[in-house]
């Protein structure tokens, strides 16, 4: 099968054979993958990575070790839990596998990717696709599982102002699924042809922007400058959500944040459980955030397409 | 009467007439005030300060604007919430007049503070002192509230084991007090002498501090090291409560709270009241706290013996 590899900065395209099927897994056809800012990340040797990258998939069932216990699920259109967890520990036990100190991650943190023909994962990770998913929408129930962590973190009222900035892929997915919660957001961006991409209240950010003016803000930018921004537009006691991810050291004047009491709340994977229903509803809309599609031979094309300047979501199919 | 003035960093003693007493206002004739390391601050051009500086105060309430209805202050030993609130806005009707947009603040903002012989402040922010807390110990007060703020903005479970780091005056009271919830405290300093001081579990920090041992952690260290320290030894999902004002920008890896979902809280002033009877019982005890105190006309060599490595609290009689 083909698998995509990344060494050195490098995206090959390599032969490999199927991968075996530990207990438990099943093995999974991919059907459309997605390229996140975290895989081009990888490519630039963030967590000294080297191997197939992919968190972003939905496939089909083809095999699974168990078939016994397991066979209902072949066939199957699924989307995985990227992390692979114990099962044992306190923290798997409270259902924060995420957060399980022996975990691997798929396409991330020793455990193949999804940007191959065939990936396996634990049969526990899978969720089935419901029919109102398209494929190509399906391949975002794992970024917006992670704008839904959010709302699992944080109690945000319904009614009331949120504040999200950036209108990079996350930011734009962050604002419709606040939206659909009952917030009133108002969408921070660079770029109008982006915010237009949604139907949430936007503004292009100028020059000054609102002090002191959201009890809750989402920084998600993916710029150093973005965190210290969101801090100067919360409120007293208010919250601001930290969902960008930046290579290297960000700097803060920490006296706003004790002075006014504001509580920042790091935020990364979430539960495929609350996003797949914004997804098949169409409260959250996908379509409109793809940019380009390449078969997953044509990988490096795909990734110097992901990296170019306002492209958004390239996918693998 | 006499009263400390501070400006271009030069600490002076001046004679001023009695401060006028403002409709609401009682005129407090000072017994006892502390140095905080805050003071230290203004005089160095924080907030670029001038004038009387001091929050620290226990005082005996001398003259009322409105003696039909305040007589019975007058003669009475109090100490007094710092930040003066308009009491009409939303921050004021929520009782978190310590966030008042228009606030002034005792020494700090707007308010000459507790350095002179007789201050002002409104009744309603005036506490009595019960007589079971000394003269000396009743300036602890003040600061002693800002450690029992944490318990008003985290829920930390009693017996739950929590971090301090920093062992200056504001760590080694937010220590007690923590010890004083419930929690197990876990005292890290780097001076033997100090954390003697306080009755806790404690540690002198060698090069290899714990990783993410603690699901809660206070950084009171004061220095901009601290912060990344705290987020480090925290566990995911684990709280970091940030005490330490430092001078300038702190530069943090936002990478490892994002990915440990550490939620981060900012934590300034709090109430009088939750700090009056931990002080009252001797369940806060600050006699060994005190290592110093100089009349007021001597308060430019009290500044310097403040400023002194190794030095705690320094008061003003």
């Amino acid at each position: 099968m083909l698998a995509v590899y990344l060494e050195n900065g490098r995206v090959e395209v390599r032969k490999q054979p199927l991968p075996r099927i530990p207990e438990g897994f099943a093995r999974i056809r991919l059907l459309a993958a997605g390229i996140c800012s975290t895989d081009l990340e990888l490519q630039r040797g963030y967590y000294g990575f080297s191997g197939t990258p992919g968190h972003e998939f939905v496939g089909e069932v083809t095999d699974c070790a168990d078939k016994a216990e397991y066979k209902s699920w072949i066939g199957k259109r699924v989307c995985g839990e990227i992390n692979l967890a114990c099962g044992e520990c306190e923290w798997c036990k409270r259902k924060l596998g995420r957060h399980c100190p022996t975990r691997t991650v798929l396409g991330i943190v020793r455990h193949p990717g999804s940007f191959r023909e065939f990936l396996t994962l634990p049969i526990r990770n899978l969720h089935r696709v419901p029919a109102s998913i398209s494929t190509e929408a399906a391949v975002f129930i794992e970024p917006v599982a992670a704008a839904c962590e959010i709302l699992d973190q944080v109690k945000i009222p319904k009614g009331e102002r949120v504040a999200v900035l950036g209108d990079g892929k996350l930011g734009l997915l962050i604002a419709q699924v606040l939206q659909a919660h009952g917030a009133k957001v108002h969408l921070f961006g660079r770029h109008k042809d982006k915010l237009r991409l949604v139907d949430v209240h936007s503004e292009v950010v100028g020059k000054k922007m609102p002090s002191q003016e959201f009890a809750f803000t989402v920084d998600s930018t993916g710029s150093a400058e973005g965190l210290s921004t969101a801090i100067s537009m919360t409120q007293p006691r208010g919250t601001v959500v930290m969902k960008s991810t930046v290579h290297g050291l960000v700097s803060i004047n920490t006296a706003v944040p004790i002075v006014n009491e504001i509580t920042l709340v790091g935020s990364r994977c979430g539960r495929m459980e609350a996003a797949i229903p914004l997804l098949a509803s169409g409260k959250v809309k996908v379509e409109n955030l793809i940019s380009d599609s390449f078969s997953l031979d044509r990988a490096p094309e795909a990734f110097a397409r992901a990296a170019t300047k306002g492209v958004l979501k390239v996918l693998l199919l």
